[in-house]
């Protein structure tokens, strides 16, 4: 039965969650992970520099947090280049997705995003009321060209794209994306999600113009920085549309003690350095546990490694399950064709040591599943 | 001109934002406040227990949060004596107020509230394009009866209602809204924002009955418990419509070591008790200061007290602007006639010593802005 007093939108939402969380499994399991590797988290840990502000912060924390985050924007603005008016920070890019959304779509209204990627876009989408329409990818990449025919044909006004790409780890270089912009249908807003950006050297940005209103990037101090757990996310776009979100976002939504770990953080750019190679190590490493296995990892410019297991979802399900039964968190593209990868987290040594030794057994579990 | 992305509703929104921090008035000055008792937070601080608990927090901040703060949510359900099906948190209560609005209020539909009552509640009534209905404070307190007339004539979806009240401090006897409850016409959903409940022993709140769906408390850590910075609030209610939040809330939204702190913080019933007696105390001393002034205070169920100026806004605005001046931050409600009151918080006695010190001379210069 409807409930009367929700909006019809409201009482037409589904009651699916965009991903469940390592914790929820744990609980059901009544056991904990023994390496979590499966959502892309930074297990190096933040800069301790970072550590240390977000504990002096603490003590501080009956103070409401600065509802400008004046200094950490002015910070991100020198460190990206653009003025602070062109930046605007939220509760982690799922936040800043869900607060654009909410500016630029209306009930019924197109977007276009390639099957298989962010679910929490999505969810956004979906709950605001707009219409969704999914291209394939095309060879394990999201694909500039169909997304902009999509767009052209649909009358979209946003394509999402990855880059690089979650959750195949997949990138285009930056000149492929930046003729990817000029083809933009009028009307039609980019959002260009870089939360992987840090993860690698590979060219994948193209040069940010602020007078460009066709493009909004997202970023995040989650992955790379280490920060997760403290959901800070930044948007980068021209003035009037990142002044727009004044309009609707939660002007006091950003903890305190997040604000002052993600600006240290962003300071601490030997760590970062650090950090980066220890992800190059370890995407390396589960290319070599794959190949031991004799699986393929595709090539990878983020934080983890999609192996492809060379079966259906129903196999990649099952190799996945007998991993968590070994409590070892991974997971897996919803969709296929790309559900035939497991996907990989880069860990420490010691989290690649525990898959390495799981991984035989639960590939061994999905052939028998596959068999039945 | 109007910004063609942006959907018709979010371009027809104004520019302002809900409150200035004190932090923007402290770069416009070049100066940090002496005293900071304008934003109603505890200058107390947090408990000890739960600074400890944000520093352990912090070095694991790498991780994402629980999306669903299991171990928080039954704390609370432990705490408040319902289910955690019947608790949902959020970014304080500003942003479940967000989300609620989302849920219940589509383009056009009426809303009560009280004309000088919580501005933010009022930024996301008209954030989701609702039509705001004001029905005047009566004798410095929101006015039930008044409230329900106004829900029945314009069929409303939602009334607002503080108690104890913000930014009077006033408060009405948990009988009162239980009387008002029963009045609610149908299809009316009272939302009860109980945020100061924590700093008097005043008997405030009715029994919760969540089997009740005409009713939902909004309650939070950023006040008595002392963790403003870390935005943690909470809903309780009804199964259904709490469920329905985890259709359209940010699941990873809320903040790991925020979700620490919170957990740490409602532990510790002890510090509670002694935040509570010096609130109590500073109320005592804010009113004595502002009897050495002439002044009434108006009793006060809050952390803060309404200093009656006995002038109209005008007035009350030149003797904050003077406080402002002698860096000392306090706020003072929006409309008339409740503006003729300054609204200080409690602040520890050092705080106080400072507004005393600098009172007489801005009610002076209230004075002579006056009589030009």
């Amino acid at each position: 039965m409807t409930d009367p007093r929700l909006t019809p939108l409201a009482a037409s939402l589904p009651a699916t969650v965009p991903f469940v969380g390592p914790e929820t499994q744990e609980r059901a399991a009544g056991a904990a992970f023994r390496a979590r590797l499966g959502a892309n988290e930074s297990v190096f840990g933040p800069s301790p520099t970072a550590i240390e502000a977000m504990q002096r912060a603490a003590a501080e924390a009956w103070m409401y947090p600065d509802p400008e985050s004046h200094d950490l924007r002015q910070a991100l603005a020198a460190h990206v280049g653009v003025g602070a008016e062109n930046i605007v920070i939220g509760a982690g890019i799922d936040g800043l997705l869900g607060s654009l959304v909410r500016l630029t779509v209306a009930a019924g209204d197109p977007v276009v995003t390639s099957d298989g990627a962010y679910p929490t876009f999505n969810y956004h989408v979906t709950g605001y009321g707009g219409r969704l329409h999914r291209v394939p990818y095309r060879d394990d990449h999201e694909d500039p060209d169909a997304l902009i025919e999509a767009a052209r044909e649909t009358g979209a006004r946003l394509i999402y794209l990855s880059n690089p790409d979650n959750p195949m780890g997949t990138w285009h270089q930056a000149e492929r994306i930046a003729r990817m912009i000029e083809d933009l249908p009028d009307g039609c807003l980019l959002i260009l999600d870089e939360a992987y950006l840090e993860c690698s050297d590979a060219d994948t940005s193209p040069r940010i113009n602020t007078s460009d209103p066709r493009v909004i990037r997202m970023r995040t101090f989650s992955k790379a920085y280490g920060l997760a757990g403290c959901r800070v996310g930044y948007a980068i776009g021209d003035e009037a549309l990142i002044g727009a979100f004044g309009r609707v976002r939660n002007h006091f939504g950003l903890s305190r003690v997040s604000q002052a770990g993600a600006l240290a953080a962003l300071s601490d750019e030997p760590y970062l350095r650090e950090v980066q190679a220890k992800i190059a190590t370890a995407r390396d490493r589960i290319a070599g546990i794959g190949a031991e296995n004799g699986l393929t990892a595709l090539p990878s410019a983020t934080n983890f490694v999609a192996l492809d297991l060379g079966g259906d979802g129903a196999r990649t399900r099952a190799v996945l399950d007998a991993l968590t039964k070994a409590r070892v968190f991974t997971r897996m593209p919803g969709v296929a064709p790309l559900d035939r990868c497991l996907r990989v987290s880069c860990g420490t040594p010691a989290d690649l040591d525990i898959l390495a030794e799981a991984l035989p057994q639960a590939l061994n579990q999905g052939r028998i599943s596959g068999l039945t």
